[in-house]
């Protein structure tokens, strides 16, 4: 009898299950350094603010970049369909939680308008940010060049899954080396997880992959639909990709993790993984500045026929900065993440965040966060 | 010394431990097919409700067979044991819980009346909709061809372990060629898991294999008799069987996983895994037009002396329509069942059933529903 | 440099973690045999009463005998150290729990009268039972002759850890070839976990090996001294040794499984791994027939200076004829073992305990309780 | 296509997840030794206390030493900081709890005192006790001579991750070779976990390795840097890098496991994975005589801007002789950690420390502490 073809399961892996082991060699954490550099772009603080509403804004995009970092803007959200997107953000964030997705489906179903795309560009570069839109697959080719007429600096193409290769009805859909010659800023894709997708998406000419499907403990996305792959693994295999292009062509086209990190010790498994800088929705929703005023929602959640997630409480952890640079006298790793960062580099010996790419991760027992601990050491 | 023959025990894997892996082409959702064919008759929504009191009514076969899918008639159930089957299942449904084992154990041991059988299988077809009947193995020879004469469209020969070979002291014992001979309707046989038992009953010449032995998290056949595979391996090694016996045959026998399947993601995840089609309990129970008004019970509750399972209570979700086909509002993966299948089969790039199979499979951490979560992009 | 010597760890099983897969043929439940032969005594039923004082008295002996099981008494329990035993055992289950351990400390530090062990032992032969007794490796140069004097059937000799070869101070030692010559009765020896410890325990010529070091979930000996070996992969180990003698020598030397079976489920599964039969503590001490009155305790507890466990609250679940043959309405597989263990060997095909040996046993994720589950079908 | 470059994923453990095997003998637990030799010291009870406040006083240190263990004071923590650090320890013990971190933050701002420190040596000697004293790297230079020259008897070199090379902007950092020709008493350094760290630390001459960093199952390091490696494999690595230089060298350079042992399981598995000895916070830090009265903290907590902990209630469980030796009734494994330690060396059959590192150990499910449990046998 032939051997059965039976399908074979790889294992991967989330943030929970691993760690990182500490280097060889360790450096003091004033000597390392957090740059992210990006087309032309250099980020000292390698974090871009999710394109959700809830930290959205131009005004917090004004905020993220005195930083160091990047908001994204969401050409489809509230920003680009009201004229009044701080009215709607707080009829969102006032209404009781079972009428909320009904009322993100109502909300989300207003016309996007082209004049409001261009207005809030400029609004975001008067703040005296660099400009980073996202849009969906569908409406790239409608609303991408309007962006770009306006000054938007980058263009984020991003849904749930994004690939090369996509089949539709649609007499022309969207080729991404088009897209690349219309356009004259550096053009970021996502979200993939896969070595293959990573690497066919490189070679369309594109500047940047978000990596994530599905991430974190308890994805709607892979309750409704079964679809998701845990961020180590997904992290680990697109940076394999990114590497490879980079042996094959010369061209390093980083990678940026999207999603399911909520502490300092998520982001830093990130970069330790290979990722070039990460993506943060909660985090940021959770500062005092985020529109979001301690809520936060994803784009697909509104889907008026099969919607994936619904509004969160958040809360209110401290501003932006005790956040992203501390000091903070919090101990679970919800602040001062950049701190966290380069203590960890300091513990790895890593200089960079590309040395960073070089440390070992191991899978380790899950953190079971009932139990009482106390930390050793004093560095 | 001898090297000791230690038995070895292969890692199986159940819904909740895998995810499923976005494809290198995305498909928009509106261009899939879900059609499932079995033996001439084709479902477009490829799901069998169980063959359990609690979903198997004539009246409920019609509501299935209306919104595409097959309802499957338990030939040993109240049905054709009582006269007035509703007022069985108001007994069944409001007696306290401490009391509704006992009486589940008596109910079901009134005589099955041969004239019931006929009545039933008529009142299906009055309903428009095909007939599919379910019995035991032991009850086969007896009440099949009363079924197949009263113009039943299909018999499910149907018990918790079902193989081509079963050793007892009857004289002449179930024989498939023999019941097919007998028979001139389809023949769909289960439950099994393995590659082996699979392949064995498929050539016997029967139509379609059930799949599934004490799957779920807290399967009371597993407890009480240590016995049970969970769905994702078995549903792989009985896809594997097929396709072996269709290189080898030309024959395509389509496999049904059954049982375990409580979201959108499950039941994704068992059409990626390799079923044609899958059989639904609770999520079915859980519609407004179910004959269990909230509640359900398997078909080994009322075991004279060894009950496995108990009567539970379900709830209701909402109707059959939102819990098929949508649209809803509820982001937990109960409802739009088949609207979660479109999505999925988009993402990872399937346009029918059988390039569903291809998709990759990974083994992630459990989902830990306690989580808060939101979802990025959007389709 | 040198490849660097890490130990390596091996992954074991227990219950919890495996499930048993059906088998190529099914058997009616009707035509197996459970019998259990152990040198000249054949028992029906293959269940041995641990040797703990809730379990332990010789009228319980009598009624394990009714029932074709076997009852085993510890000759260094109440039984043999106090007159009036039902007084003690009455004060050890009214005590209150924070002041249980000091009086068991206090209550098992009275002598072991060699009268009592003789009245005891008649007592049990008396009730018509086989008499089994137990007693710890450092007691049996001195109590076994006295027993085996007053007409014991079988000696068990146990202590958490039994090996073939023990250093002491002690000038002469108890070495089993010569305990063997010494009685003429059936010694049973353990417990033991592994390969090498069971083979090596079967070369000494003893007649039975009792499998089980620390396992279940919670067990005290590992929280206390970090050792223990799970029940499935322990009771594969000997299995596996067993047979290597057999083949060697021709001598069977049955195998135990004694720890950690709470549900049908679990003795099932033991059998399904190799054991010839099982001892039972909690679920026969659940029993309205046992001395211990709804509470259970082991006889490390009284440990002067660590003891391992404490009395537990069991409760009374059944009478013993109902907890080993049912007929129940209890659904969560602590009645009916014995038609559990019928029913899953129907499942599995197999018609004696030693072709139940042969089953597939997979690894499969952890039942979880909590879930709402019911079964399909009905053997 | 190249094979793609994936980050492999090593499985580490921790205590939780591991068991001891019983070995092919057994010794009587009374012939066992437990005696830790380093470079001229024994220590009977292979136990150091954690330099941490809670249990670091020149009185305590007193304490240790009469039960046969070792006492740990840290030149960093208010010993030597302030003229009555009684009265800082009552102000840590007595403030709210969420205005701990803070007062940590502020309390070890205070400079530390060379006077002091020389005084708490001498107290330290005069309580009749070897003196062992901790430091951080970037102090040594400063602090370790002030101690030796008082009279330390041992310099422990602690921080979080310490490893033989750092980069760091100082003209010149701590080199090891240097310090250990300036001072003439043994210097034990820490904390590492890796094979190639531990041998490169060996190299340079110190005489014990401190292996342990983010173990326990909610370690804060952990949380806040995603950097730790649980102590099973930690202490495996490193037991492997002893033996290794052990063999290359001829010297024996023992390792000492800090962090995560809770009970006597822990404890004893630390050993069965390689130790020489342990290094214990919280079990001392529970008993009647600790400075901390009933509370710890660690060392990392008051970081200014990224504390990692904070200060945990761990209650009072009895007198450091019960914790140590017993005896007693609780039946937790928190008390008679040696008593437990020696009947696992019987079980093992382990006469010394150094044989009890051949003992077996197993990857077994963790243990659930809610289980109710019992034992059986008696040695």
């Amino acid at each position: 009898m032939a051997t059965p073809r039976i399908k074979e399961l790889r294992r991967v892996y989330g943030f929970d299950e691993v760690a990182i082991v500490p280097g060889e060699v360790t450096v003091n954490p004033e000597l390392v350094s957090t740059d992210f550099p990006i087309d032309g772009i250099t980020l000292k603080t390698p974090v871009l603010a999710s394109a959700m509403d809830a930290v959205g804004s131009p005004k917090f995009a004004g905020e993220m970049s005195e930083l160091g970092g990047l908001g994204v803007m969401n050409l489809e959200g509230v920003q680009a369909r009201y004229d009044d997107p701080d009215e709607i953000l707080n009829q969102i964030v006032t209404t009781p939680q079972d009428e909320v997705t009904g009322l993100l489906q109502k909300l989300y179903s207003a016309p996007v308008r082209h004049e409001l795309v261009g207005e809030r560009v400029e609004e975001v570069k008067r703040n005296g940010a660099a400009c980073a839109v996202s849009v969906t697959p569908a409406k790239t080719k409608e609303l991408a060049p309007v962006a770009a007429e306006a000054g938007a600096d980058m263009i984020v193409v991003q849904s749930t899954v994004t690939t090369a290769r996509h089949i539709s009805n649609s007499a022309r859909g969207l080729r991404f080396p088009e897209l690349l010659e219309m356009l004259n800023v550096p053009v970021i894709v996502g979200n993939c997880v896969g070595y293959d997708v990573a690497l066919e998406l490189m070679e369309t000419g594109i500047h940047g992959v978000l990596v994530g499907v599905g991430p974190g403990a308890a994805c709607t996305t892979r309750e409704v639909t079964g679809v998701g792959v845990p961020q180590v693994s997904a992290t680990i295999d697109c940076a394999a990709a990114r590497d490879e292009f980079y042996d094959r062509t010369g061209r390093y086209v980083p990678i940026i993790t999207d999603g399911g990190i909520r502490t300092g010790g998520d982001l830093c498994k990130a970069f330790a993984c290979g990722a070039d800088a990460v993506m943060l929705g909660t985090p940021l929703a959770q500062s005092e500045e985020a529109p979001g005023k301690g809520y936060n929602w994803g784009m697909a959640n509104p889907h008026p026929a099969l919607p994936r997630g619904t509004r969160v409480k958040v809360g209110i952890n401290g501003s932006l900065e005790e956040i992203l640079y501390g000091p903070t006298s919090v101990t679970d790793g919800t602040q001062n993440l950049m701190g966290a960062l380069q203590v960890c580099m300091g513990m790895i010996g890593a200089q960079t965040i590309q040395e960073m790419h070089e440390a070992e991760v191991v899978v380790a027992p899950s953190i079971k966060t009932e139990g009482k601990h106390y930390q050793l050491g004093m560095e």
